[in-house]
């Protein structure tokens, strides 16, 4: 399973790393999470300057692909040529958007009528973009998936899995991260957000 | 206030990224959290390239110190040359460790009889180094602190907060990151892990 993780100049770092950190559990699985991004190097919002692992365009041939978020998003929505190299197909692939990510997504069409979550920030511009933004933590139709707050990218990531690898291999993965202690009612929590839409 | 995430080669992204953006939250109070190393480069356990912020000494100068998590740890602990760069005290400093970070704390004598976290990989090891290790997502003991799985970075960085910049700013640092919909049970749940230890 190739999963692209779009990341961006300022991103957050909770939003890329957590999805990537998370769903890499299943590597032995054939899955690979990558960053992926614009340029060959890019720096988050609090100054980490890391490698992408994949080009933009990889994103075209993912079978997954996860918009994170971050502090640059309003000028990337306008950025239509970076948009316009993105060819993706909720038929052929499950997209997901995290925080400001779901910005991205509602510009590139991909949102329509759905109901939509991010954060607090963003929520004034996702609803001048015209999309119906609600007070939860994650929804999901079909192929299609939005996240708000930064910590909320476990549910975008336990959903990628629970639809591609399904809900056992979704609770195996969460327990695996879960705080210590604490295990069996984090993955229940996890999977009550993410469960109506599987 | 000057925070050190330690990040070494083939580090849980996990760990060090989540401190990292939960504690960065404070910039405009003067905090800052950077990732430290023992190289200028270094690479995730999933292959991510990142460049330090920071050497390892700035360990010594901080007023935080967080160890995070890898693959390599075992070895790192036994590279009695790089523990012995760190000069760290808990009588001036707050240390935390998490899941695998745990055994270097061990390793460099600041856990003693305490009680203390780890992961379920690196319980055997902590077990090996003479520490008593509990099955519960976070304990501290004045300064020192430890967590387990990877998610409980969540509580180690809450801590941190609550002890340098009081309840209320962990209280409203959590809210921020939390998941839109559910952020005062969020929060209630990581005060009451961190709460008996302040």
């Amino acid at each position: 399973m190739k999963i692209a993780i779009l990341t961006f100049e300022g991103f957050n770092e909770l939003d890329s790393f957590i999805s990537l950190g998370i769903l890499n559990r299943l590597r032995s699985k054939g899955w690979s999470a990558e960053i992926t991004s614009p340029s060959p190097h890019i720096t988050s919002m609090n100054g980490v300057k890391i490698q992408a692992q994949q080009p933009l365009e990889f994103a075209n041939e993912a079978d997954v692909v996860l918009f994170g978020s971050g502090i640059h998003t309003r000028e990337i929505a306008r950025d239509e040529k970076l948009l316009n190299s993105l060819k993706l197909d909720p038929s052929r692939q499950l997209i997901g958007a995290q925080c400001s990510g779901t910005l991205l997504m509602a510009k590139m069409g991909l949102i329509g009528t759905l109901p939509a979550c991010t954060d607090l920030t963003t929520k004034p511009w996702v609803l001048e973009a015209g999309i119906n933004v609600i007070d939860a933590p994650f929804y999901a139709q079909k192929n299609l998936a939005t996240a708000g707050g930064c910590m909320s990218s476990q549910y975008l990531s336990a959903w990628v899995i629970a639809k591609l690898a399904g809900e056992a291999a979704a609770r195996e993965t969460i327990y695996y991260v879960a705080p210590t202690g604490q295990k069996d009612d984090y993955v229940e929590r996890v999977m009550q957000v993410i469960q109506p839409f599987l």
